[in-house]
């Protein structure tokens, strides 16, 4: 394959990736078929599984490619100071689980939220933001107990954030305010206890 | 049915549930077949399936059992402050998460951890614990922030729960003071926010 032409593979890639995270974001995953895909993407279904052997397989691409952009949306200036990065990374967060409620509820709930690989891109996408945080404060490998209280709190955030999303009751800051104390806690006393 | 027949039905029902919390913890789900179950309660296939019809039903009335076996023993003296009976109650769930860790995985791992009624077990043992947690510290309905907090932090004690349960690296009592810091933490944040 030439060059130019791999490039545009790529491309229509892209943009079918673009295509699956705006309707996955908009109704859940068993209202979508193979045929709205193509249709919306003006490709024959024979073209479409080219890309993606399966509806599943385009699913958890584009799951994979929403990962990658919210961490790189995460991702704060490192000249600023570490909790002001991770209030940055937070809001960001926050804005973007408040965007897409549907999305982040197939994630926490039962269906495709169980398949393995949608799984493993969860546990990737904590990885990231834990790994980046315990790198953010210098932590090492004999700090079992920071460890487990930073990968903790990741999964508090996760499960506020959704109350709080689906609730619209409460001042984002409030809770970006609420995270950032239990963290603060948590690597404070992790840390004590050492 | 005469009350004495029927009281026999239930004992030998909570034998079997017995026996299964035994085996479900002992090894994965999918090892475990009804032949096995049935041998070892000392009754034919056919009996068995008339207290449940399937292992999977099965296993979720373990489950069942098991959540309401751990929220009595988490239940602590009504007369102590309210953190020492939040501690009281995190060291009986740590000792019961170390004693289960097979248990605990599948709950948390794919596979039948992802059945609904799996998870219902999951979301029903939670919001016993939160809603008393809850309803330990008075909080009112429309204290909003509190409650996702309340929530996440019941979250936060599972996965590090988890961890620390695998490791084998830290003291429990330093996992515990971690943890109500954090709980300390959330409460008078989010109260403080309203």
């Amino acid at each position: 394959m030439s060059t130019p032409a791999r490039r545009a593979v790529e491309e229509r890639r892209d943009q079918l990736l673009e295509l699956g995270l705006r309707l996955f974001g908009s109704k859940p995953y068993d209202e979508i078929s193979i045929d709205e895909i193509a249709r919306l993407a003006g490709m024959s279904k024979g073209l479409l599984y080219h890309y993606f052997p399966s509806k599943r397989d385009f699913y958890v691409a584009c799951l994979r490619a929403a990962s990658l952009q919210l961490r790189r949306l995460m991702r704060s200036d490192p000249a600023l100071p570490p909790m002001e990065q991770v209030r940055g990374g937070l809001s960001v967060y926050l804005d973007h689980v408040k965007a897409n409620p549907a999305k982040n509820q197939a994630f926490v709930r039962a269906g495709i939220g169980s398949d393995p690989e949608v799984i493993e891109v969860m546990e990737e996408t904590r990885r990231a933001v834990w790994e980046s945080l315990l790198a953010g404060m210098g932590a090492t490998e004999d700090e079992h107990l920071l460890r487990f209280a930073v990968r903790g709190w990741v999964r508090f955030v996760e499960v506020t954030a959704l109350d709080w999303a689906q609730s619209g009751q409460v001042e984002k800051e409030a809770l970006i305010d609420v995270c950032l104390a239990v963290l603060g806690t948590a690597i404070e006393r992790s840390r004590r206890a050492r």
